[in-house]
């Protein structure tokens, strides 16, 4: 793995694929499709596209019990363990409405309230990711949501990846349908005669996908779209470097073109964990995956002190970022930019992917800078609510009249004056 | 204006301006040329589209006194006290970083950042519009933004006007260039020798700048590209014709694509309203403005009963809602999607726009059953922050490591068990 210096400008910036002239082509003609013909559209698509036949888009409780059947009873407790430390994390974000009041009569505040339904994407393919599936979905029931919609690509029997089902269950998904991509975001976006339209669609996906999304966007809210993964490992001399190699490579296996970089002002620890990284390479099943990773986004920068470490840190904004140094916890107020902030050596990133509680969702190639993980607020809006009595008008009528006919706006002032003068007329 | 019964589907819904693609390809090649050749760039541009030639775009602490000598005092007084309103309101909004403790050592939670910079648009041409600077800059303020940049675009004499500079001045803003259009955004998303790059851009503008804000949008956060401003007004017999027909113009006067509507039970207010708004539209100084978007988006709906009066606006999502019933409070908990909701005869809209505090920056065209009005979260961004103890990874690091194995991911598995065994070995 190559160790460098540190340089002036250091970035995870990679280019996001935003699609060529012919899938923005198809997916419209998708979207059109779906919109026209509803679920005779989705059918037909689901042949074409995913080789199957269904008479029926909607998973049923056989299926679901079927799916409970096929897997461990450790791993569904294990799911229902995550899902249950997701769920207590995120209701801590909760906010209520609130609202101030003053003497003359005036209340100002802001209603919360949650979106009235939301649908979400899971990938198909052959990896399943029940985690995305619980990380997705648990905010917005949380958040008080009352309707989520999961959408997935059926396989070629029509069915879906058992441990998907089951982590939907356990999140307490309302309904699923086996259906997928551009087809699957526009029946979300403008409803068929089985599945309604929703108010945000979230969840990652193919090209096709993503394209749809921003195509619907608008008519229905969408979340960001991701780029590929990254981790940023902040270390000292105090870091054993076989663990900050596995770190860096459980990054690497996610994508060729993941990143995973450390930063230290340890040369000792740089060396180290570049040989740490080329051996354990060699013993994982997706190594062709991490190898090229590393090679092509992998990097060690070696700093002159830690104040430089922390500053390259906060210029690099990463997805993950791993603080294994002496004093962790004494930098934490020095990170201005990351997604997800791991302090310790025994943070280890799958600590956050699976089973703390804090959201796998993350802003990446450095974003952080002005996004946040997945959060409850992704799933409510904020309505602001205004009361002023007479006296308050009286007070303060004339001055907003002022105010708006500075702007130009007559029809403003007079909105204001109708009121003052039949308050007048009135006492 | 139009009276009707309420039909299944009532929708405020207009087409935004997209752009052609002329103007898309002018605004890449602006930004393309700002990029390349920073302010010698901005400076052609400012003189080919503004028509002044200027020697620098700082706009210096002289020019700031001049338009305080401009303006009358009252007016600055009045400014000073909204600034005050809106800053104490948003105040409010600001939410601490939290953490959840276990006994097992670990430490869960929210670190919630300011972002470092945010550039302001705020639009040139005939009407200055200093609430709106004061609306886009103040929750960046309090979210704790320390650099907020202003641009907006010089008049022929080159210079920005009295109204809208006393108003940055009030707010706080940090640095103010006259500069606008879509090379206004490139400057302020990649950074020119006068400007530095920022990390948001709020405000309104022209298609180019809408366009602009699209295209930096991924490099830079940018806000919501609003549509045309509504409101819908609810309103029982006990509410008075003249002052509803007055706040329905009120929102028509400001775009002659403006949405004003009514909804209500009483056949009676309909019939009065309707005459009214044709008696007071004769006295407004932006008539033909009024006139044409209460011709083309105006719209009395009669309902049977309240209930269905509120369904209707629950669907509507408007960007402003009025409340002019004879318990008004009560209906409060009804209402699901609004972007401000003013309650009672009082509260009417511009009591909103200028005054009282909460934002004037809405969710426009049903945006509003899935976004906010502008607020102290768009400024800051949370990490997650997690820490997990030795004690804490010995008791889940299995279940993690298991997690990881059944979606396919050997290199999350092995970060977890390395560090197990590294427990182990010490102990």
């Amino acid at each position: 793995m190559k160790i460098q210096q540190v340089t002036d400008l250091v970035s995870i910036k990679r280019s996001i694929e935003s699609g060529n002239d012919e899938q923005k082509t198809v997916v419209k003609e998708i979207i059109a499709k779906v919109r026209r013909f509803g679920d005779a559209a989705l059918k037909e698509l689901t042949e074409k596209l995913d080789g199957v036949c269904l008479s029926s888009f909607s998973v049923t409780e056989e299926e679901i019990a079927d799916a409970y059947a096929q897997m461990d009873t450790r791993f569904v407790s294990i799911v229902r363990e995550a899902a249950e430390n997701i769920r207590t994390y995120h209701e801590k974000q909760l906010r209520p409405s609130w609202m101030t009041t003053q003497e003359n009569g005036t209340i100002i505040g802001q209603k919360i309230t949650p979106l009235d339904s939301v649908g979400v994407y899971v990938p198909g393919g052959t990896a399943a990711y029940p985690s995305s599936v619980l990380m997705n979905t648990i905010p917005a029931l949380v958040a008080g949501v009352k309707r989520i919609v999961m959408v997935s690509p059926p396989n070629r029997e029509g069915k879906l990846p058992a441990p998907v089902l089951v982590a939907a269950k356990e999140a307490g998904v309302h309904e699923i349908y086996k259906v997928g991509g551009a087809q699957a975001i526009a029946a979300l976006a403008y409803g068929t005669e089985t599945i309604h339209a929703v108010d945000k669609i979230t969840g990652p996906g193919n090209i096709y996908v993503a394209l749809a999304k921003r195509e619907v966007f608008g008519d229905v809210d969408i979340d960001m779209i991701a780029g590929p993964s990254e981790i940023a490992i902040l270390a000292d001399d105090t870091a054993r470097a076989d663990e900050v190699a596995a770190d860096l490579l459980s990054q690497a296996e996610h994508d060729p073109r993941a990143c995973s970089i450390l930063v230290t002002p340890s040369q000792a620890l740089a060396e180290a964990v570049s040989i740490e990284v080329e051996r354990q390479l060699k013993l994982l099943l997706r190594q062709d995956i991490a190898a090229r990773s590393i090679a092509d986004y992998g990097r060690i920068y070696v700093t002159s002190n830690m104040d430089e470490a922390i500053e390259t840190i906060n210029q690099l904004a990463p997805e993950h970022l791993e603080i294994l140094t002496e004093k962790a916890f004494e930098l934490l107020g020095k990170i201005r930019h990351a997604g997800a902030i791991f302090i310790g050596r025994y943070s280890t990133e799958p600590v956050g992917d699976y089973f703390a509680g804090p959201n796998h969702v993350l802003p990446t190639n450095g974003t952080a800078r002005f996004s946040s993980p997945l959060n409850v607020d992704d799933f409510q809006k904020k309505s602001s609510v205004i009361f002023y009595s007479e006296k308050a008008l009286m007070e303060n009528g004339e001055k907003i009249a002022k105010f708006a006919r500075v702007e130009g706006l007559e029809a403003h002032a007079r909105a204001v004056e109708i009121r003052l003068k039949n308050i007048r007329e009135t006492h």
